[in-house]
C-alpha cells in the first residue's frame, strides 16, 4: 500500500541521481521487484507489507507487487492498477500513472509487460518465495539467493552495495527522522519503567511512541531484564528492583529507513555499585569508539579498541587478569563482549544483510574464525556518508561462561570468584547510530543520554512494587 | 518461539479432549504443521512468528517448524531441538521433551521422523509456501489450498470445522482475555483522542494497551477518520473537529485467540446532530441483533434484521423512501450497510477463513449473488458455544454512491438531496463479540460503552487543536 512521502521533489531528485549513478556502474538493465504481502492466518489477513530494500532504494515507495526496470539512468515502473472492486475495501488508490509521476519514472506499464522487457536484465532475489519464482520465470533463468548471486546479478549486487554504502541527502533526511523518533521512544521507555509491571509495559510505551509518529519498528524490539539473551523476544518477565532493563528498539520511516538504539537502565531508578562499575566500562568503550570514527579508519580497529577498553576495565575491576592487549589477543574480551562493535544502518537495520558479507566485508576479506572477531558484521574502511552503529556490551551468557572447554581455557584469566560479585549484571549494551562525515562523525542519536546519572533521572527514583 | 501459557493443566486437558473428539470424526491420521517465520528484509529479520490456527487448536503453543500427528486421540509432536549455537542469541530453549510434556503429547520425535509416520495422513495446507512444499513432500502427494481440499483432507477439514465452530472452556478463557484487553484498548483510544494530532496517535494508544498486556493485534488495526474505506490501513490523516473516528482494533492472546471490536466516536468529543442520528440507527441495529442471538437462530436472519432496522431508520430520516421490508428486498440497505452483519471469531478473527466458505456456510449453502447479501461471511444456524461478531454499519462509499448504474437503479429510492445533509457521516460501525450460550447470549465485550453519551464522556469534551 502506498505511504505518503513528505517531499516529492527531494525524493524524485534522489531517485534520479541514484539510477544515474547505477548507470555509471553497470551496462545492462536491472529489474528490482518489491515483493508481496505475506498471509498470516488466511489470505486476506496479512503481515504489514514491507517492500524489498533494493526496490525502495530506487523506487522510493512501498508498492506491492511492483517492479522497476532501470537502464542507462531511465526508470520504468511495472505495476497493475488496483481492480475497481478493491475500492470498497481500500478506497481510491492512486493510479499507476500518478505513482509513476510521483517517483519520476520515465515510463510505466502493467505487470504483464514486464516479461517482454526482462531479457538480459540482472536482479536481486527478494525474500518472499512466490516473488522469487516470478523473478526466475520473468528472467527465464535461475535466480540465486541474494547472498550468493552469479554473473550479472553479482555485478549488480556489487554496484548496489557501492551506492547504498554511503547515504545521500534524501536518505539522511529519513535516517535523521528515524533516529529522532527512536530517541523519543527510548525516553518514553525509561519514563514508563516507573509504572510498568512487566517488560511488555515498557515495550508498549516505546513502540507506541514510534507508532504515534506513523512509523514502524525497524526490527523486533528487545526489551528485557535478561540482557544476556542477545535476541530475546519475550516480554513477560516482571520488572524487579535490582534488575537492569536492556531495550534495543528502533524506528523505521514510512519509506523504510531505519534507526537502531540500545540503552540499559536500572528498573529501580538506581544502578547498584556493581552495575554502575560495568556500565561505566561499556560507556567508556562506547564513547571512545565513537570518537575514533572518521573517514579512512578501519572499522575492525574500532572493534578491537572496544575489546581493549572492556578488557582493561575488567582488569581494573579484578574480573580479568593480565595485560589488556594480551587478553584481547586471547579473545578474553569475548567472554563478556560476545558480539561485534556494530554494523551498517540504512534501509535495513543491518544494512544489506541479505547480501551476506558481500556488503559488510570489503572485497577480499572474510569472517575471522577467532572467537573475539568472528561476530563482526562490518569490516571495511569507513567512508564519509556511511551510517554505522557503535554498540559495545557486557553479558554473562551461561552458555559461554559455563562451557567446560571455555572455563578450562580461561581458568587463570578470569577471577571467577570476583565475577560472582557481579551477578546482578546480566547484560548491558549501549548503542548509537553514527554518521561518518567528511571531517569525522555525527551521532544521529546523541540527544538520548548515555550518562548513568541522567538515565537515572529519566527513569526516576520511584521503584515499581 | 515459545510463549508462556498460564494454566498448563487446563490446556493439556483441552488439547486431549479436542483430539479425542477428532478421533470420533475421522478414522485416519492427521498431520498439522505450524509453519515457519517469514523473512522481512533479510533471513534473520523476520515478521513475528504466528503458528497456523489449526496447529494451535491441537498443540496449544506457538512452535516454529513443528508438526503434530494425531491419530485415535493420540498426539505425536515433531520438533527439532534448537541447535546449541542458538543459545547465545535466544537463550536456553525448552527441549522437545519438556514441550511435549507441557502439551500432554503421547510421544515426541525430531522432524526427520515425520516422513516415516506420514503415510495415509490428512492435512490442511498452511499459509506459507515453503511449508506447503514440505507438506506435499512429506505426504508424497499434492496438497491443495485450504479452501479447496480433496478426499481425506476435505474430510479432515469438515471435522476440524465441526470442532472449532463451538468453543470449549479453555478457548473461552482465552477469548474472554482477548475481549477484556480489547475493551481496554478502545477506552485508551477514546481517551487519547483529546491529545492525538493524527490517526496514528490514537492507534498507538490502542495498540500500546494490547502490547502492554503482552498480546498482539489479531488483525491490522483500522483507525481512521475515513470510515467509508472499510479496510483502511493509513493512519496519517489529521484529526479534525467534526470528524468521526472509526476504530476497529482487536487483541490476540499469546496462544492465538482473537477479539474484534469497533467503535466510532467524535474527534471533538461531541456528535453533530446528523452524526448522532445515524449513530443511533446503527446502534439500534446493533442492540436488536445482539438481543436476537440464541441457539437455533439463523444468522442470515440477523443480517436481514439489521438491514431492516437500518432501512427503517433511513426512511425515518428521509434518506430512503418506501417500505423498509421492500427496501431490503431491493437491497437498498446495502447502499449504506455495505457488508455482512458479522462472522465467526476464534483462533482467527474471521475464524477459519482459510477454509473459504466451508466454515462460514452450512453444507449446501452458497454465497448469494444479491448485492445486499453476498458479503455475508456466516450463514449457519447458531449453536451454543459459537462466538460471532455483530457489526452493523453505515458508510457513504463514493464508489457505490457515485456509480451511475446504482444511481439510476435507486434514483427514486434515495433522497439524494437529503443525503447531502449527512455529509459529515462518512462511516460508522459498532461491533461486539457475542457468545451464543445455551439459553441466549453473552456479550464478551459488553464493558465497552456503545451509548453515545458515555462515549462522548470517554473522549471528553476537549477538542484537539
Amino acid at each position: 500500500m502506498l505511504k505518503i512521502t513528505k517531499d516529492c521533489e527531494l525524493l524524485k531528485n534522489a531517485l534520479l541521481q541514484r539510477r544515474q549513478k547505477l548507470a555509471g556502474l553497470v551496462n545492462f538493465p536491472a529489474i528490482l521487484w518489491s515483493g508481496r504481502s505475506i498471509s498470516r492466518n488466511y489470505p486476506a489477513l496479512t503481515y504489514p507489507f514491507r517492500a524489498s530494500s533494493h526496490f525502495l532504494y530506487f523506487a522510493g515507495l512501498q508498492l506491492e507487487n511492483a517492479a522497476v526496470r532501470i537502464e542507462s539512468g531511465k526508470l520504468e515502473l511495472f505495476l497493475d492498477d488496483a481492480p475497481a472492486s478493491s475500492t470498497l475495501w481500500h478506497g481510491e488508490m492512486p493510479k499507476r500513472s500518478e505513482i509513476a509521476d510521483r517517483i519520476g519514472a520515465d515510463a510505466a506499464f502493467p505487470m504483464a509487460e514486464l516479461k517482454s522487457r526482462a531479457k538480459g536484465a540482472a536482479t536481486v532475489a527478494v525474500q518472499d518465495y512466490l516473488t522469487q519464482l516470478q523473478q526466475a520465470k520473468m528472467l527465464d533463468r535461475p535466480v540465486f539467493p541474494a547472498k550468493s548471486p552469479e554473473e550479472i546479478d553479482l555485478e549488480l549486487t556489487k554496484a548496489i552495495i557501492s551506492l547504498r554504502l554511503t547515504h545521500d541527502e534524501s536518505a539522511l533526511t529519513e535516517l535523521r527522522e528515524a533516529a529522532a523518533v527512536t530517541v523519543a521512544a527510548h525516553k518514553a521507555g525509561m519514563a514508563a519503567t516507573k509504572t510498568a509491571r512487566i517488560e511488555a509495559g515498557v515495550r508498549a510505551a516505546m513502540e507506541s511512541e514510534i507508532a504515534s509518529q506513523n512509523m514502524t519498528c525497524s526490527y523486533p524490539s528487545i526489551v528485557t531484564v535478561h540482557g544476556e539473551i542477545l535476541h530475546s523476544e519475550h516480554y513477560h518477565h516482571p520488572l524487579k528492583t535490582g534488575d537492569l532493563l536492556l531495550a534495543d528498539v528502533g524506528a523505521e520511516t514510512a519509506a523504510g529507513w531505519a534507526a537502531d538504539v540500545t540503552r540499559t537502565w536500572p528498573v529501580s531508578g538506581k544502578f547498584s555499585p556493581t552495575q554502575k562499575a560495568i556500565y561505566d566500562i561499556v560507556l567508556a568503550a562506547h564513547d571512545t569508539c565513537i570518537d575514533r570514527i572518521s573517514p579512512g579508519v578501519e572499522y575492525r580497529e574500532i572493534h578491537l579498541l572496544a575489546a581493549r577498553i572492556i578488557a582493561e576495565g575488567l582488569v581494573d575491576l579484578g574480573i580479568l587478569r593480565g595485560n589488556p592487549e594480551d587478553l584481547v589477543e586471547m579473545d578474553a574480551h569475548a567472554l563478556f563482549f560476545v558480539h561485534g562493535i556494530g554494523h551498517l544502518i540504512g534501509l535495513d537495520v543491518h544494512d544489506m544483510e541479505d547480501f551476506g558479507d558481500l556488503a559488510g566485508y570489503q572485497a577480499g576479506r572474510a569472517r575471522s574464525s577467532r572467537f573475539g572477531l568472528g561476530y563482526l558484521r562490518l569490516n571495511r574502511v569507513l567512508q564519509a556518508g556511511m551510517l554505522v552503529s557503535i554498540e559495545p556490551g557486557f553479558y554473562q551468557v551461561p552458555a559461554i561462561l559455563n562451557d567446560p572447554e571455555i572455563r578450562t581455557k580461561y581458568q587463570d584469566i578470569v577471577n571467577w570468584e570476583k565475577l560472582n560479585q557481579f551477578v546482578d549484571v546480566r547484560g548491558i549494551r549501549i548503542e548509537d547510530d553514527i554518521l561518518v562525515t567528511g571531517v569525522g562523525r555525527e551521532v544521529l542519536t546523541e540527544k538520548l543520554p548515555t550518562d548513568a546519572l541522567e538515565i537515572e533521572g529519566l527513569v526516576s527514583v520511584c521503584a515499581p512494587s
